[in-house]
């Protein structure tokens, strides 16, 4: 990515660091107890530079989530790993319980099309399945993955079962998320995917 | 069940008419749009009365909520067609636009254990995975599924799927949740469960 210099530059670090200190204080404090002002004293600036830039607290909590998914979903050329990580992630992602319920409550929020999460939703998934997709077809070339697995529907439908499952554990009683999680992947993949 | 006769039973049929009353409402308007006199109206009593049975308008669509499950979710006994109907019932589900609407919104929410819908989705996970693992046995028993299927894991898994299939329909774009479900229920059941 080309380096930006002057005012644009300095707006979209400004961006991050509001995002980065949204985050930071939803994974502390789950997102019910954190206030804006928390978030601008955190990110060392003004309540009115964050709404400026933010213009709600809910745009904010969408800007950490989006955040969580920079660090976490990988870049395009990086995709491999991506199997044979997931159940190891999913166990992971249930114990980082402020930042799941976030995640959760805008999911369930944004299947209404109107609402601020939803195009953030929308993206995520395409994001997420092209990654997971990739990893797959990867898999086949290696022999680890039969040819006639159709990858796109195999990431897709991976992925729908790890946001359900995600859903259910948080809503509880706890189970064994990442067990449950190969034992699909061996199912559809087939089992040389984990080898 | 024995009837109930006398206060009891009037109280009952009084919450009853009262979920009935806020599932038509939330069917036909939205949630966002009904209001709890208008759930008062419809029931033919008074706000008061809903408030005595239902201190929040929350409580009430979590009512409605359960008033969808018990016309819709299989009876102990009666779990055969489960596997059989679950595309089709996806299908039917996304169309439902206001219904899922508010179970996503509330299905999210309930990722926090504080959250009044909690046990609701704690119950109704319960009982969704009892009813299909045992249309997954019946199946089973009928030759038409291997038996070294894990039937708990395979209707654990199979309505974990529907549930992010569901959420991701809503959030959008649209795509064939009924197609993708069926190539699912054949990859982990074998091809014969839905012949």
């Amino acid at each position: 990515m080309p380096t930006k210099r002057g005012p644009y530059a300095k707006s979209d670090q400004r961006r991050q660091a509001l995002s980065r200190a949204a985050l930071d204080l939803v994974r502390r404090h789950g997102h019910r107890n954190v206030s804006v002002s928390d978030i601008a004293e955190l990110a060392e600036t003004s309540e009115a530079t964050v709404f400026y830039h933010f213009p709600t607290k809910e745009a904010l909590l969408i800007a950490a989530l989006a955040q969580h998914d920079d660090e976490n979903i990988r870049a395009h050329g990086a995709e491999a790993g991506a199997i044979a990580e997931m159940a190891a992630r999913a166990e992971a992602g249930v114990q980082r319980t402020n930042y799941a319920r976030l995640y959760n409550e805008l999911a369930g929020a944004a299947a209404d099309p109107t609402h601020p999460a939803n195009e953030f939703f929308q993206s995520r998934w395409e994001r997420s399945t092209r990654v997971v997709a990739t990893d797959i077809r990867r898999l086949q070339n290696d022999g680890r993955v039969a040819e006639s697995v159709d990858a796109d529907a195999a990431a897709h439908i991976l992925l729908a079962a790890w946001e359900g499952l995600q859903l259910q554990w948080m809503q509880g009683p706890p189970f064994d998320i990442g067990s449950l999680l190969e034992w699909h992947i061996r199912t559809v993949l087939g089992p040389a995917a984990l080898d």
